[in-house]
């Protein structure tokens, strides 16, 4: 299912960069969680377009219209649906690409895998603007997984050839002002001089009509332990399944991840110790997961984000329709960097892999009765046989 | 997953009877199907409210908008997306029910369910208005299968407490006439009689602020032998799967069906014999499925339909937010007997699960290449390794 | 997936009639639910071949081994596996099965839907001894309900083409003696007069070279309510997509059923009342399942089984290899009527349905820790997050 | 589903390390696919324990047994089902583990999760030994994917703290001869230097008493274009799912992966030219995935392995049952490094990954008719309702 996402809260992802409206379905959110729809707008405006001139010109305002699911504020626990319109759209930009398949995008396969019927004005289904409805499901469990004291946080870890690094998010612990200073400066870097350097060469990316890509780090503080599963349906395999659903993730690693790999037994094991009559890790290179499952210490994950396909360089490619060589040059908006506006969408997506995984433990708290109706129907719930 | 259908090609319904819209989201459909969307709304028409003194008052014009999927009148292959927006809501009329459950309705073990934060204004995700996009998805599926030589026919074929009984659909091949019959009729039956007597019955139950069940037969014709697969996913699972997800609906059964259990084996099973080279059943008990998987004979099915549990009647029932009983008079807009409006979402339902099940088995035909460009991709398909 | 069954308690049944083995993993049970090993043989010889001159002369143990998934007598939480040995096979019963399709079979289907190379010695995949590893899943599953206050529990309700009728379950609460007396029985049926009048018919059917079908009737008490989904994962269509696993299962009905649709809406719906303080429906014409969820009454249903396709009787039938016409009387050992060994498979397949819709509503009750370590990690679980 | 994997073939594995037996079960592999036993076993060969001073000193066979699924060396379509037998346990080593969880393992984690049921011994259900059944199964996707032109390599990318490399699999075409060297040295690797190499920095961990960790590099060659889908289905989210579910796995990553964070656009941008009337790209930083789909190069990919959790020096850790620290040095027999035998692992994660997404796109080729009988069933197979 390629746009299908989740086992027991289940997204489903529909719309093109340039079709009429974008959207999401959810379904299986547990009853009676609030959603305060100003801060999921500005949750989604972390990812819009059109705020800064390292990103694409194309302005458009990103509001979802909830069609289903909430009613005074709190999801029904039936389907939640929220569309986004798509007002600014330029297809005649995009004809070209159905004969010329951009190098490093999607173009060429999708016509093998569609047939030649696939959407192909900016990017159709591929285009990065699908990532806006994860944003709003993602959004939603971000403020699910706050109200059961979990905390998701992503920065840009690295940036460019250059390897720009900002500090590392605190593997240990949350740090508020951490979070704050991501929120802050002019990119979400924990460190000011991070951000400018990286910002600075996004700009000369842009000057050079070529593109970056960078290194996000997510972290999720306030996890029970005992989430996930052995083998195939691990904190690890969820995650990486919705990260490698963002457009231009290359590579997923948790904790020390490929680092692990040069490290001895010795050093990457986590010790454990006693605290208040708690077991504690007492250091994160496992990313807070051990077998799959969660060991209490926060989860730390990276992923790559390849730099941007589109750039306003010449490129060889092909012109399918007269079977010979061509030369492109990809017109159009499009982002030198497209790392900064990952970092929500690093975020909405381990916000919704985390809430899947709690509900389906049967960890995500229940909400209390609504009122005295709801109240008596629960006291009814079991009146069955003789003796229960 | 309350409000998803399909392994490979996926339906996940949303919205509630009052909310802003309802629509679906279908994921895995076939590139390059051709819909025809006159045709689709007039095979809406005949599900929507409103057409008949027999139906609600309640009037609509059940237009889908189609978000995306769809590009000159073909499917891409990636995610549709329609909705169909709620204009005319009076919830007003429901605001009683969130503490008086209506007898034979959902309204009880929704408030356990959903804690009391369902959205309960006329039935909320269980209100049969939910069918409309069912019947958008399964309106395509009927083109998509048309396509491929299926066609699906449904009618009434007993009514009321009285048993009034129409012709049964040919078992063994397609009857056009038939099929014109049922769309010329008074109510989709074959025999004009049958049609007015029901008809006349229904008009009965109204008058007795009472309502009235049915049941509804349901054949798909041209299917290939050897779709489905033997035990939880064979043709009956699918089909029962998705019939029950139709509100009211209470039985479900295939071919002979119950009345099998009433036979012999010698009089239940179907001979085969040679005919023109090719194996061909002499009859079709088994209603066009042995061990899961379509026999090449006509698939047959029937669903039994209860009558609409809202009725005017005065009926006993609790205040939950007092504790206490009470009596309850069903106000609002509510159709004397569902079953008329139940013939196409059962053809729809059908039609889903067969698509479905036929892209699954690799038996539904890729469409051509839509243009030179894609002829020539889908050339280069398999460039790889040496030797291959 | 044809042998694959469940959401958050997933079956996976494999073997053929005349392989190796068969068996069944089974991933999702909650750990900790005591296994009585004696208790669940007791129930699979309900099943088991060879008891009695209605079934098949093939005797065997059919005694299950498990590989995995418990230990000290409980479930270790990871997945549980179990084989049964195919100790008593004579393939060479079957070889003229491969060019003769038995009427009634999914002989034929399987030929075009495996292109040959499925196994054909007693059925294969399609042979009722698979319902032995459903038992075992399901068996496992009666227990696990048991411990939390669920009964299942079923007989047969009808008998041929005579309908020689059971009494019916009680619909409101469980009745031990009705227990009692079907196990006691010489068939399982809650009146003695109907078991041995339905043991006669059977006995006729096979001195008749013939076979005979029933209706089996199977009642859950206990259950609480608000178990299940909307839509298309309601507890209809859960035990409906197991129940049509069993071979020779064509029609499946809940409550009231078919007869539902020949009832008015005011006798149908089941009025509630209060009492000590509890809603509780005053009859029970929905079967317990309103919406597709629980109201709290017992889930009752009926499932529909054909006759026995394997008859003594000369049959019509082709010769593939030929591609003739040709005449077939089947041999090997057959039941005359599967309908008797049926009803403990009715029983399993409802318990495992019911057990995976507890499980994913996170209501069945978890085991308390093992022991001290365990209680230890446990009060550890969240020790993540600053305030937390 | 912790122990579940795929969509269209779908793997269930069972067992733990010291249970009486481990195997699997898959469900939706194609009929007609031959299986030779001993290349399988050969295969399973290179990744048991005890062949070597650099692994554990446990020897078994690890033959598995088929119980069903192939009939005369052929998948008949139906449920394949293998086990292995444990017959060399030592169950005695383990009983401290259940008090004393060791760092970097699942022991403390699955306490949480299980409630302290689970099977401690040899690590249960979380043992490297469960890899075993995941080869039976890759191993025969393996020679499925063979038989349509596929081939699936891998080896020892880089080996310890030292970064010890081996050369790079060859990006643009098979290369037979790296093949042939990788099975040819003393470890799996292109270079017989690096392989000598990385043995001896692995024996020295082991009388170091500590362990180390690497990178795997696998490859699949001769992949058509158009396999796989966009957003969470795409080709690196299957491979990621499975391959997370590889225990020690902590990174995965396509093509130039994190590296491709440390380019321009310009130069991560794979052109495309025609050749022979055909596109191909000129380079293979995408790792022969765009979009999620395959664009006909070869698929590359790399897995982190962290080092061996369990080494014989002294750890901290804490005793469960007395609330208290301890330390922990870890007895049993342990590999100082699970990377050579995670080589074959990677390489059947990777060929049942594919092997799943193209059966699901019904790119896999159906296999010919067995025999005449099937011929002519197969040519039955449509013979519906009038005109088709």
């Amino acid at each position: 299912m390629s746009s299908t996402f989740g086992t027991a809260v289940r997204l489903s992802i529909f719309g093109e960069s340039h079709s009429a409206a974008i959207g999401c379905a959810v379904d299986g959110l547990p009853a009676g969680i609030a959603v305060d729809v100003a801060r999921l707008q500005a949750f989604l405006d972390r990812r819009a377009p059109g705020r800064d001139a390292t990103a694409t010109a194309r302005r458009e305002a990103d509001a979802p219209r909830f069609l289903s699911g909430i009613v005074n504020g709190r999801t029904t626990g039936t389907p939640l649906a929220a569309v986004i319109e798509n007002a600014n759209t330029r297809s005649s930009d995009y004809d070209e690409l159905r004969r010329i398949p951009r190098p490093g995008h999607a173009d060429f396969p999708a016509q093998v895998r569609y047939r030649g019927y696939q959407d192909v004005a900016g990017g159709g289904h591929f285009s990065g603007r699908l990532t806006a409805p994860l944003c709003v499901a993602g959004g939603i469990a971000l403020q699910a997984l706050e109200a059961a004291g979990v905390t998701v946080v992503a920065h840009i870890a690295e940036l460019g050839p250059e390897r720009i690094a900002d500090e590392p998010l605190d593997p240990l612990s949350i740090d508020a002002a951490q979070q704050r200073s991501i929120l802050a400066h002019s990119l979400p870097c924990v460190s000011a001089q991070a951000a400018d350097a990286m910002r600075a060469r996004i700009m000369a990316a842009k000057n050079d009509l070529d593109s970056v890509g960078g290194i996000i780090e997510c972290a999720a503080y306030g996890l029970p332990a005992g989430i996930g599963d052995p083998m195939f349906d691990g904190i690890e395999n969820r995650i990486a399944q919705i990260a490698f659903g963002i457009p231009a993730v290359k590579g997923v690693e948790f904790g020390a991840g490929f680092g692990a790999a040069r490290l001895t037994g010795s050093r990457n094991n986590d010790a454990f110790r006693m605290e208040d009559g708690r077991v504690r890790p007492q250091a994160n290179h496992a990313g807070g997961i051990l077998g799959g499952i969660t060991d209490g210490m926060p989860v730390i994950w990276r992923m790559a984000v390849k730099p941007t396909p589109s750039i306003g360089r010449a490129q060889q490619s092909v012109d399918l329709a007269a079977g010979a060589n061509a030369e492109l040059k990809v017109r159009g908006r499009h982002d030198p960097c497209i790392v900064p506006r990952a970092v929500p969408v690093a975020e909405a997506a381990c916000a919704f892999a985390l809430l899947d995984a709690l509900v389906e433990a049967g960890a995500y708290p229940a909400a209390p009765p609504a009122d005295a109706a709801a109240a008596t129907a629960l006291k009814s719930a079991r009146f069955g046989g003789a003796g229960h």
